[in-house]
């Protein structure tokens, strides 16, 4: 046993007490694989006097968490605070810059400030772990960065929120509404009181660009990426998507195209008999494309105290085994091009509220032909003369600008009741 | 970028040529990545005049693998011969004394003498590295090292041989008889004309003894291994498995029991709405479970030339970057036992052929009484007196050998025809 490894925790909620909670419960197994012990020094939190289930005063208490990232008395540093501003950024640079190893589980740092933290990492010799910062336990960070460092990726995708992914799944199984399994979810603490960044694709947009820049070493950027969440998904649309044999996900996806890569966030048509579609509840898969491996899937529990607290630790373990693999996009010098793409090639979903008259769909069809979109079906349930109905269509593949035209014109189309519900259909 | 490291390559067949392959395909991608360039000096195999398809002239040739990997001209040793003995083994041997880093796609061989191997290797300050020795492009050597470093583990499961998942994915897709889907698996390349290691369980076995010394670190132990291939299984089983909603699979298995860690290798029914019944012909997946992360599932390509070169080549990438792991058996004294326990609880699937006469039932199941076995359900399909007819039965959980015991006295009854085929159902 060569000496101990000295960290400093601040952070001290579900995730800092998991990472307390593992560093302790398996403290000799740990030890004995990495030929050294793990300690923690210092912990810092907003609160000391709140009741978390953990006996700090094993630790030394830092009330600002900027001190214990430059304590002489810490090796590495773990940021679990969270948020892309304030302390949490502050106290990652003073580490980097006092020469520490950084260990964070937070996306949305890692996703807008990526490059300006690795460059001062760079001028300090220091690096920084983000393994926690995607799909929580599942080790993709450190697969792509490294099991998959030979291979030319050519798509990524994802299920990777577990709060969309739980509402989406209670959704689809008791056939109620989004409002209604929110508050469900919120109550059983799959959800956060202000859930919005996990509802609107956001935090899954922090992911996915991360993912990105490992894959095509560049620095991830969040602003080519198309973000749509799953607020606007209703009951009906996953029932009518139970009925034409798809199931509804949350994705985020990167692929190569021929322009260059793109980047996306949207919930899409799966078939239910793809691998994908069987990813339920909180649970997160991504699967990977590369040229020599063909296809890879990894899939387990994304968020959470003990998947992430697992994470985190795996990324300690690496400096404490001097395992410093750096950031792909540092020593690079790539001019891949992220671009925006408004011109998918592929099919859609489509429901249209609409008075149940004659001629309607003859108005609508009109339209998408004008506009080259050829439909694949086209379903409506129930008779009501002049009342509204649903019409549901699904397209063959077709050019997104175009498809998005003809909708443009639907929209104004008397008969139409409510605006069109539109969702892709991604044959995975 | 800081130098090369210069690799020699022994063995030329699928993999090799893989490895070539991918070195130079995507050379600029790697030498990015890494910092430096990574070139191949040397090739060694049987015979030089052999047309492989690949330009030789590139590297130095050396007749005997030995000489190769003892060539002070090389940093990284890769063998990729295969076989448990003879040249694969002499020459890691030699590779390791003179202070080389080795990184082999050899199963056998580390399963065999991963523990002589690793002392060899610590005695001379070398590594040696086996990514691609199982389940082919998924990282799951590097997972179990690294990523769930901080986990206690308690089960690994998996689908890891490619050939006989196929097998059985055939047989239960077209109804055809064993014989007869590998001799398709034959001609289309998914079987080696001499398919027994794969089709009768060792195979997977091999692979299992390698996972259970990462997970538990200790040496890699094949004679606890209890090991059942694949050969006794008949279509009519596969038929009968799906009317009752299992399909079957080969599985590696490793778990924690009261008594101590239990590896084992059999077919298994298993649920056909489980996660591992939908991975399919050639692929390959492995299910963990260790106590922060939850469960993870990784799943891809187990074999083949570019997913074991990507493992392969994954290696070289991590001693390129000096990420040394060592085998996580090497500095431990552990004390797990690995044992081997016929007192397995679980339930069978039993069919019987037997003749269609009254009392033969109340016979079968007085002799499961006796063992204290409890019957979940019985199928006969058809009647014909006094002919000869399947008797499907599944059990209630039950010990292993009391089961066992009931089958010695049911195999003695005169009712029978042949000889029971029974089979775990793993509830995964």
């Amino acid at each position: 046993m060569s000496g101990s490894l000295k960290i400093g925790i601040a952070g001290l909620g579900t995730v800092g007490k998991g990472v307390i909670d593992l560093l302790s419960d398996n403290k000799g197994l740990i030890s004995n694989r990495v030929g050294k012990c793990i300690d923690i020094y210092g912990v810092s939190a907003t609160d000391r006097s709140k009741n978390r289930g953990i006996e700090l005063h094993n630790f030394e208490w830092f009330d600002n968490a900027i001190d214990l990232a430059s304590s002489p008395q810490i090796d590495v540093f773990v940021e679990l605070v969270g948020g892309n501003e304030g302390i949490a950024k502050e106290s990652v640079e003073a580490a980097l810059k006092s020469g520490k190893n950084v260990v964070t589980a937070n996306k949305a740092l890692i996703a807008e400030h990526g490059l300006a933290l690795s460059k001062i990492a760079i001028e300090n010799s220091s690096s920084i772990f983000y393994e926690a910062s995607v799909a929580g336990g599942i080790p993709i960070i450190k697969t792509l960065k490294e099991s998959l460092a030979g291979n030319k990726i050519s798509k990524i995708y994802g299920i990777l929120n577990g709060t969309s992914n739980f509402i989406l799944t209670k959704m689809e199984q008791t056939g109620k509404s989004f409002d209604v399994v929110l508050k469900e979810a919120q109550n059983l603490g799959y959800a956060e009181s202000d859930p919005s960044f996990d509802v609107n694709g956001k935090d899954t947009a922090h992911k996915l660009a991360i993912l990105t820049s490992l894959m095509i070493d560049v620095p991830p950027n969040l602003s080519s990426i198309e973000v749509e969440g799953i607020d606007k998904i209703s009951s009906v649309d996953i029932s009518y998507a139970k009925k034409l044999g798809f199931c509804i996900k949350l994705l985020g996806m990167v692929l190569k195209t021929e322009k260059g890569y793109v980047q996306r966030v949207n919930p899409c048509m799966i078939p239910t008999d793809s691998s994908i579609s069987r990813v339920n509840d909180a649970k997160n898969a991504v699967f990977v494309e590369g040229n020599f491996i063909g296809s890879l899937i990894l899939e387990g529990l994304g968020a959470g105290a003990g998947p992430t607290a697992s994470a985190v630790v795996s990324d300690i373990i690496d400096i404490a085994r001097d395992n410093l693999t750096p950031m792909s996009w540092c020593n690079n010098s790539n001019n891949v091009e992220l671009i925006v793409d408004r011109e998918r090639i592929g099919p859609w979903y489509l429901r249209l509220e609409v008075i149940d008259q004659p001629g309607v769909l003859a108005e609508i069809s009109a339209e998408l032909k004008n506009q080259s979109v050829s439909i694949e079906s086209v379903l409506q349930r129930g008779r009501a003369p002049g009342e509204c109905v649903s019409l549901i269509i699904t397209t063959h593949e077709t050019n997104e600008n175009k498809f998005k035209k003809a909708m443009e014109n639907i929209k104004c189309l008397d008969s139409l009741t409510e605006p069109p519900c539109i969702i892709r259909i991604e044959n995975l």
